[in-house]
């Protein structure tokens, strides 16, 4: 089949892929799918990973295990971690943890920028009739927005600070407003100031950010210069959570994160099962994000096109 | 009066400091003080503060406006932080992060390493008659340990480890156990191990800590190896708690915090109130951690003594 291929640092268009084969697991053909940060930061080796890239999708099912038959056609998007059930993470409730787990197109198991992909059938979810493809891609990345939510509780009197206003950014600010917090969003390209603004979100310059005053501040840039303004607007006591990888070091002064009794909070993986509720009520709507489509053929265009500063989503479209 | 002077990273006992006379304040003369890691550090130039050092006491109440004449001769203890009641923290509960506040023998505010010591008398605590002043002179550590639980809730089935079993890391093994959590302490002299062992507190070699398999992982070594082996000892989704000030930064690769949803909690001053009770109810017992007891006029010795590799709490008495 054709697929996005990464090998040695090097995304290419293949079409000698073999279709995949897990016994067990349902074969869905992919619809749709999206490139993800993630997705950038591992062509660029971010993680020593060869074989068919992408995690954010939605397909079709189209072959499955008799006793899971009530799957076949149905529309359905998928998590993206693969795991044992036996080990000490997924014993204890945390699945996405699973000490053994494989990863949709990040950690030994191809993923979606392909034509067809295998998933466990425990990690389908019927995507609602309402949710176009076009929403439902989106499901990945809204689920892990919606774990900040999982992990810290916001409360509605809360002033929260959102740094970073890209792909994940977005759906992170659009999940934050929903709990009637003040959320204040820094964000550095005007067509995504413009985006925020347009759902009537209230955005900042990083000038204009106020020292040590936010109860909550998300960090989603992986950068540096974004790591230090979110530390420097938390408030003593409060919570500082971390929504994306970073590459390198980082040097950190500790001392002041205890005189200030900071909390902070790394943030991966989020449900899915709320991020389609939102969706099917349109609580959030994630397509002005679609900055670009392409056709699967053009997956190496896609990806130009994904890595150009400030460009929000790109999506994979299968013929 | 007598005090130990710090100016310029250099204590010396002086005789002719002036009696302290703030306005509405309580005067305490200072029955027993305690030599803090905190005063350690700053002799190094940790803070850069001039005056009297010390905070950790126990006093009498000589002098108070009439409107608290109960205090007066009274046998109390301290918390370190004197604030303004009016700012933004005071306002939301959290003093201690007071933006005006002066902290006894640290900030702006003459502390016990002397005969007399002022303070407000809201910040006074009425010792119980039953706590001799060696076990009452550890209130405050007691009392940082014990901020642990009220920022971090400590399940009895949880799995702890506490790296650091110095001055305060004693206090906190003391302090977890009676969660009736499994509570295990990495502790580097024997003197250590044994004050641990004979509480019946499980203790460590540091080689035998187990990877990913803490739920909840407390630092109190602030080195960068006691905080590289309690960062490798959390699992995913744990909690890692900073119970020391460090020197200089630490470069930390932060992605790992993001990947496995590690919390990480800086933890500083606590609550007197629960550290008195648990005083007066034999609890915890802070004397076996006494290490030797000067005068105040030998201080300088006191520290000398202090500052050695593995000596626990070295107390200052006044005449």
């Amino acid at each position: 089949m054709k697929a996005l291929w990464l090998e040695h640092r090097q995304l290419r268009l293949r079409d000698d892929v073999p279709m995949p084969a897990r016994r067990g697991e349902a074969l869905i053909r992919v619809r749709l799918a999206g490139v993800c940060g993630t997705d950038l930061e591992m062509v660029k080796g971010y993680y020593p990973f060869t074989g068919v890239l992408g995690h954010e999708f939605v397909g079709e099912v189209v072959q499955i295990d008799d006793a899971c038959s009530d799957w076949l056609g149905k529309r359905v998007v998928g998590e993206i971690n693969a795991v044992c059930g036996q080990c000490e993470q997924c014993r204890n409730g945390r699945p996405t943890h699973c000490e053994n787990r494989t990863v949709l197109g990040i950690l030994n198991r191809d993923g979606v920028f392909a034509e067809y992909v295998s998933l466990p059938p425990d990690n389908l979810h019927r995507v609602p009739d309402s949710v176009p493809d076009e929403a439902a891609v989106f499901t990945e990345p809204l689920a892990a927005a919606l774990e900040i939510q999982q992990q810290v509780q916001i409360r509605p009197t809360d002033r929260v600070l959102l740094v970073g206003a890209g792909r994940l950014g977005q759906l992170i600010a659009q999940t934050l407003a929903l709990t009637g917090a003040g959320v204040q969003v820094v964000a550095r390209h005007s067509h995504q100031q413009e985006l925020l603004r347009a759902r009537g979100i209230s955005v900042l310059n990083e000038a204009d950010v106020a020292s040590r005053r936010y109860d909550v501040v998300v960090e989603a840039t992986g950068s540096p210069e974004g790591f230090a303004l979110a530390r420097k607007a938390i408030r003593p006591r409060g919570t500082f959570v971390l929504k994306s990888t970073y590459k390198g070091e980082i040097s950190l002064n500790l001392s002041p994160l205890v005189v200030d009794e900071i909390t902070i909070v790394g943030s991966r993986c989020g449900p899915f099962a709320p991020a389609l509720r939102l969706l099917e009520k349109r609580e959030i709507d994630p397509t002005p994000l679609i900055a670009a489509e392409f056709g699967l053929n053009d997956g190496i265009r896609a990806f130009q096109e994904a890595e150009k500063r400030g460009v929000l989503k790109v999506l994979l479209r299968n013929a």
